[in-house]
């Protein structure tokens, strides 16, 4: 039964020595299983995710100050596959106990403030799992792809994004990053298949082509985001993406990990349970 | 294999001459079927669901004046399943579609303006389906049954709301209302079943009880709300309760009846696709 293991998931967490070229995106690191019935395998470990999200959200409920947080941070190209994580990961749990915030360019308001003031209006509340679709790492990628930034800026935002995630895990948020990571031949795959379907259309983007250009600047720039930001309290994952099922898995693994891991319980009742039981039958 | 559709939902929308008193929580109107087989019988219709939700959503990203949107109101007494309903109804779609909002106990600030005001603030993004648990409805329910406003001011946010409504509906959003209506016996087997189990003592409220003091009232205030403020662009629709995959079978059919009823397309690429072909075969 055991084809994969939250230990496994957690082995793609990225080193210092990381190398995007060592990770291929069409292999499916330590999955044991049959590659082709990854989606119906995964569904065992759904229960206790689902229980776990509820016992976080009910410490939430009881205590704002201690329940703490989940934040998961998703990058990739585009189509590497963000929306489906949030679609087949999230879609497990209760969607009220999940707050999820897509970044997209930047408004005026938020352009005249630093950048991470948006991102801090979007952090997920006590008890919840929140999920960045695209994040603060846009300032550092796309920034520094097309020069957007200064080379002294961007170097000045990983020092802040570290010191900004530091104060986000001490405050008991607990930190995933995945970079989805697809080849330029599964997005081309993607993007032909949203020229080619009527229901599709709407996903596709000429923007999208004009940055697939830019395919070798915007691994460099993962590369050194990664390296430079992947910390013990907010690791970086680099997951092959071009296995949808294989990457949603393991995302559904390190989403686990992160919630076992806060060694969560039940919250104690601020009631008398049997003096209420005594009102519940007198009513 | 038709045991229900979206018709016999429509028909649990109350009249002029609406008696709460005459639906019985228990029963399960115009479902023909085997009532212990509701919650495995009634996914057949969650993959036109989801469609129709992703083209809405499609909508609202291609043209957000256009789109519209969806509202769901959810009221009922505590333990009536309204979390429930969420939980499995809206769980189906994509979450990135769902707007959501819980209204609890106003805070000072909401005090200081006007009921609508917070409720404005939540209303669903265009091409999102909102999804309201509990709402302003509140204002005319808890404040009639504990006196918190005048008779003057009760009756004056009747009005207030038909206008509001008619408004949102105007702007293109579809408003369903539902009251989740349970019978006394079944919410003290639930209150019962939080304060038996560990797991379920964080959804208990000792306040949940001294509320069940006043069912009578509730009834009341509900009866008359519902009269008054169901209209042809807001109708309420009265969901017996005491059988949970029941009444959330009944919801998904009445959200399914009021996305059909947006007649929905695809919406049209704003590029030209057959350029768009070119330039990624040749990037």
């Amino acid at each position: 039964m055991a084809n994969f293991s939250t230990n496994d998931a957690a082995e793609l967490r990225i080193g210092a020595d990381f190398r995007i070229a060592d990770v291929d995106p069409g292999s499916t690191p330590n999955f044991k299983g049959d590659k082709n019935k990854l989606e119906k395998e995964f569904s065992e470990i759904d229960d206790e995710l689902s229980e776990l999200q509820e016992m976080l959200y009910a410490n939430g409920r009881a205590s704002a100050e201690t329940a703490g947080a989940v934040l998961l941070v998703l990058q990739g190209m585009d189509t590497a596959g963000k929306g489906g994580v949030v679609r087949h990961v999230l879609g497990i749990v209760d969607p009220q106990g999940v707050d999820l915030a897509a970044f997209g360019k930047p408004t005026e308001e938020e352009l005249a403030h630093d950048f991470l003031w948006r991102i801090r209006k979007k952090l997920p509340r006590p008890g919840r799992i929140g999920v960045f679709d695209r994040s603060h790492y846009e300032d550092v990628l796309i920034h520094r792809v097309h020069g957007l930034s200064s080379a002294e800026e961007i170097e000045r935002r990983y020092g802040a994004i570290v010191e900004f995630e530091r104060e986000l895990a001490e405050s008991g948020v607990r930190i995933i990053k995945v970079m989805l990571h697809i080849s330029p031949e599964f997005q081309r795959e993607n993007l032909e298949e949203r020229l080619e379907r009527a229901d599709k259309h709407w996903k596709y983007n000429p923007g999208d082509v004009t940055e697939r250009g830019y395919w070798e600047e915007y691994q460099e720039a993962y590369e050194i985001a990664l390296r430079r930001t992947s910390t013990d309290f907010a690791p970086w994952y680099c997951v092959p993406g071009d296995n949808k099922p294989y990457a949603r898995m393991v995302v559904k693994y390190l989403l686990l990990d992160a919630l076992r891991s806060m060694d969560l319980e039940w919250p104690e009742p601020d009631f008398d349970v049997e003096e209420e039981k005594r009102r519940l039958a007198e009513s």
